[in-house]
């Protein structure tokens, strides 16, 4: 099958990679504004070739959109405008409801299947590609009676190809689980980070020190502004409420401590530790 | 050399595999009082002989505190009082200005080495002990004008020993560093585990969920109270001028999102971005 990958990088890329290992896409073309993305893609062999937009909508059976989720939510409707009928677009996007929500009334939704899988890192570009990123990992397929059930199958096989284990949700709903689960790890690690740039001033000290908590704790600090912004308001109020509750909840380890209540400190470590049993 | 081991525990544990493959530890004493502990340290061959804890501070020639670091503190200067001028005391806990205050005066000062090993993982007990556990991560010295010069001789060996770089520091100082490196990321992962747990009633849907991200940002909320409220209360005075650093930098955040201010929000995260010329 031909595949076109629109954003040849790290989501993109590790997807045509997989693609490509399990025989499952024969050609891939590859979209992209940076050049220089493209031209690294063609010499990992991630891509096959570099095309324009409209060429790459044209050729392919299944188009990939893998951009940060403004660009998607705004490129998405001309991209059905092209498709025919025999033509399948998903996204990759960590926000759904407002991707799903753009393309409602277009005459081609049926066309589109709208994805996300739960994997990512701090790196981008396509030098960050890796084949196995999503194995074992959820890919989570949104508002699936809106699609067309050839759509949705190819999409499936898709997922599946990837090794991911599927999960069925709303959009709305996928986006109120992902502020818990992905985006507040993100706001928190960015403040951590902002944090112990502002009070420490001895650099090499923090680099020497760095324990493997601390650098896991705080590594999702290091992902760009170009993905995770237009994340960030595109699921503001879902953001928002989590936010409110996690300063709250940092308010009572900072009460528990001036108050120096070492019971109702270990009371609340207490309840953190239950995520035990939900994390294995 | 004979070592007698207190607390046959996650740190103590790993210690002990690695001062043994080392060749350097010809005998490990493990001082405990859980039992279980010392059965499973036993049978896992970390230690050779489970013993009291006079015994076991009679027979080595170091002895190595691996508790709590409210129970090291209180266990110390008894320990002190029964070693002779031949022998040496070193400790590996999260804190140090707290534990070199309550020996400042002892007159068995010279022995005790103040140590601690930037290192440590959620999980504890013998079981999760792992010899490769301290390789390339900082072994903090503090105070080393205040032991005699065979004590500090023989702790840099067996930090060596460990494969770890050592950093000499003032215990006060310590205190100030860790609290930006290691406990104000305990506290966010508590907190962010609190928020999970008090607003996201779908478990099955975040274990489903889980990314990569969430799990390695949240693993730290598995830690156990036992050690970590000791840390908090020994350290309160850092940790809470941390902590609220670390709720103004969470605040700009949702300053930013409330007033759909993304110019500030991009300016947050491009400045935490800046950790990735630190943390490599």
């Amino acid at each position: 099958m031909k595949i076109s990958i629109i954003g040849a990088g790290l989501i993109g890329g590790s997807m045509a990679l997989k693609l490509k290992e399990k025989g499952i896409a024969s050609f891939i073309y590859g979209i992209d504004n940076n050049k220089q993305h493209i031209d690294e893609a063609l010499e990992l062999k991630i891509i096959d070739a570099g095309v324009d937009l409209e060429q790459g909508v044209k050729n392919a059976e299944l188009i990939i959109l893998a951009i940060p989720v403004d660009a998607a939510r705004k490129l998405l409707p001309g991209v059905l405008d092209l498709i025919s009928d025999h033509q399948t677009v998903m996204d990759a996007g960590s926000t759904k409801a407002g991707i799903v929500h753009a393309v409602k009334d277009h005459p081609k939704r049926s066309r589109f299947v709208a994805f996300h899988p739960m994997w990512g890192t701090e790196n981008n570009g396509p030098k960050s590609a890796i084949a196995e990123s999503f194995a074992g990992k959820a890919g989570v397929i949104c508002n699936k009676e809106e699609s067309a059930e050839d759509a949705l199958n190819l999409v499936e096989k898709i997922v599946n190809a990837l090794d991911m284990h599927m999960i069925y949700m709303d959009a709305e709903d996928h986006d109120i689980h992902t502020a818990y689960i992905s985006h507040i790890s993100h706001i928190t690690s960015y403040a951590l980070a902002n944090t112990v740039l502002e009070k420490e001033r001895e650099e090499e000290t923090i680099f020497q020190l760095a324990s493997s908590g601390f650098s896991s704790t705080v590594r999702l600090a290091k992902s760009h502004p170009e993905m995770w912004v237009p994340i960030f308001k595109q699921n503001k109020e879902n953001v928002l409420d989590v936010l409110n509750e996690h300063i709250t909840q940092l308010r009572k380890f900072k009460s528990a401590l001036e108050k120096e209540n070492y019971e109702y400190l270990e009371e609340l470590i207490t309840n953190a530790n239950r995520i035990r049993g939900i994390l294995r």
